[in-house]
């Protein structure tokens, strides 16, 4: 076994501890320290508090070689970083020119003019070095005291991110790769998985982690080492499972549902749209978040209203009256005439309740359908969710998505 | 000052911390806490590790005398909390009949059978009150020791959710709820705003505390007070500030940009619709992730392909020919033919280069044109962004709702 080097993180905020907003730095930190090496031991979350950061400061280097904080380092009164920072490592907050310089810089790009408020971001510790921050005001800066080093970046996530990837990293000591294998699954729950490999995952070493990562209909298995030794193990092992769950895997690695769908219509020279009731273009937006979609993704179609189901996809006001918008009739109807109208290969169309209004005593909320349209034909699923509107919408673009894959794999309707 | 109550929350999972998640249950939590006025001081994250998850509870409640503990209740080898509690609480793993009975009663729904699996989740603590779970297998649990309280319920959002409002909250102590007065803008930064107000800020009581969360161009300010005599005074801070701010104030409390633009179409019985390039769909979901969005909101037109634009929105081909589909004329066209064609009051449309490829010379990745086409004309916009595709998308999407929320409220082009 390797030394594993080891690291935590401290992200600063009232408004995280509150749950005003979602910590989504943390997940990248982690990621980005894990494929650097750096095992990361601890999170922690504090307020916007000077001896209550001091002492998760504490509490994290107990723990780690490496802190990584961010947060509480803009210009407002709430921020209060810069000064934890001074306190713990005892040094002073000095004007720091060059920050200064960089500052006016970055304002006069954006064609306005320095303020007073600006310069309260232009007095770091002089204890640190001093990071410039291509970005956005505040610099990042760094502390090393024995054996631990401390760094402190801007919780804006695009800044946080350019500061770590472009401008520190580089700058630590070099971490021991950690070995993952991760597998992505689509179609059956975590049980279901478990019970198919049960045998393969009695038989690996204790030097490999199995781990399940259940959302919605997707499990992803990650297999773990950090015995860099164990490299060939953990290829056999992944393949062993991948040979076993067949075509529920859609992928290994860094991808999603959307991009492996994505990957199979690049190779095959296909083309999708969606007709979107429901989901009102969520499952658009999935497949437009991949880097060249527009290779294969043409466009959509979002009949929310009655009259744009017939005006936009010729929906006949008879079918409408008779079945109503959300049946099986209707969204196959949607998933064909998309189909003809936006001339592409495959397509996809969601028509229901995502609530939490607009239930009938014959429709509930969350009774969805959806449907998708090949060369092979049509094919459609009642989905009966009872979950809150916005995992009812995530879930049918999800499902949409299982769907889909599974006529492209399958050739047939 | 009231006695505050305090409470901390530890996640649990390798998934959270390598980064192969985001910790979204964490902000629910704290904000729901914050509401029943628990005070959240401290967040841990921690591996799936006996050792270490008890090592973190013993940190969290030495910070607080509530506890909340999410994930690594499944049913797979790499679920080890109730190991943990077990542990940490000195009791021991017993067999739970009524929970296997209610597995056996939702595996039924499902239409399946029970697996020699299901039953790993039944052992449960003797120690530990058991809370049983509607919506999933693992049951929450609740341990009393002294004048502490740990919880500990699935990592699975809506079962976690569920256990703690359902089941579990009116089983705990009153907390002193809060108070917060919330003041959500649009349009400007944060430097901008609080130069703006800061004459306001400075006379603050001490007991009042003010804080700045910016994200693209909203900044979102929060008034604080645990005291709750100061109820008076956060009112008048409040209106002091959304007086001062004026227009770029579109509400106060629990709502974001697409409700607020919803609240407007609604009052004036007016439409929306959109005709999306770039965004594919995020700003059409973003509109119809708020309930009830289907009283105003008609629908939406994605002509992501180049030939979709001519044939779904009557675009020229010469006119794309000419100026490009990423131009001030195309976008003007696609907002004023998505408005004509759906029949709605306002219009939004985008058009440019997310990223990361598709860039030229004359219109590098971050290009953006955006329109809003309304009763009194059309407003177009150029963006230069230079972030990554995701943030493009997003900060589009967001300022096509500033630029429409202005129009809404200027009364003209």
């Amino acid at each position: 076994m390797n030394n594993i080097k080891k690291a935590a993180i401290l992200t600063i905020g009232d408004e995280l501890m509150i749950g005003q907003i979602v910590d989504t730095n943390s997940a990248w930190i982690a990621s980005f320290l894990d494929q650097h090496g750096w095992q990361v031991t601890r999170k922690l979350g504090v307020r916007d508090d000077i001896p209550q950061i001091m002492e998760c400061m504490s509490l994290c280097l107990e723990a780690a070689d490496l802190l990584v904080m961010t947060g509480g380092l803009g210009p407002t009164s709430d921020d209060l970083t810069v000064d934890a920072l001074c306190q713990y490592f005892d040094c002073k907050k000095v004007w720091h020119e060059e920050t200064w310089d960089r500052v006016k810089e970055i304002l006069k790009r954006l064609g306005r003019e320095p303020a007073e408020m600006h310069k309260l971001q232009c007095y770091q510790p002089d204890a640190a070095e001093i990071i410039p921050n291509d970005q956005g005001s505040a610099p990042g800066t760094i502390f090393r005291k024995g054996n631990k080093i401390v760094i402190s970046v801007p919780g804006v996530p695009n800044e946080m991110k350019h500061l770590l990837k472009d401008k520190i990293i580089h700058l630590l000591p070099k971490g021991n790769p950690v070995e993952h294998r991760i597998i992505r699954t689509a179609g059956e729950g975590e049980t279901v998985i478990a019970e198919m490999i049960k045998d393969i995952e009695a038989s690996l070493p204790t030097d490999i982690k199995l781990a399940y990562l259940p959302h919605f209909s997707q499990v992803t298995l990650r297999l773990t080492s950090y015995n860099n030794a164990l490299k060939k193990e953990l290829d056999h092992f992944e393949q062993q499972i991948v040979e076993r769950l067949a075509k529920l895997v859609y992928g290994t690695g860094d991808i999603n549902l959307a991009k492996a769908i994505g990957g199979l219509l690049r190779e095959r020279k296909e083309t999708i749209g969606t007709a979107e009731s429901c989901t009102g273009g969520y499952v658009s937006h999935l497949i437009t978040s991949i880097p060249g979609s527009s290779e294969y993704y043409l466009g959509s179609v979002i009949p929310y209203a009655y009259e744009l189901k017939t005006s936009l996809l010729d929906i006949s006001t008879d079918m409408l009256n008779t079945y109503g918008a959300v049946s099986e009739e209707v969204v196959t109807a949607m998933a064909e005439g998309v189909r003809k109208k936006l001339g592409v290969t495959w397509s996809i169309a969601t028509s229901g309740i995502a609530g939490p209004g607009g239930a009938t005593p014959q429709k509930p909320v969350g009774t969805i359908w959806i449907a998708c349209a090949g060369p092979h034909g049509t094919k459609a699923r009642l989905l009966k969710l009872s979950r809150d509107r916005m995992s009812n919408i995530e879930y049918t673009a999800i499902a949409s998505l299982v769907l889909l894959r599974k006529m492209m794999l399958d050739g047939r309707a």
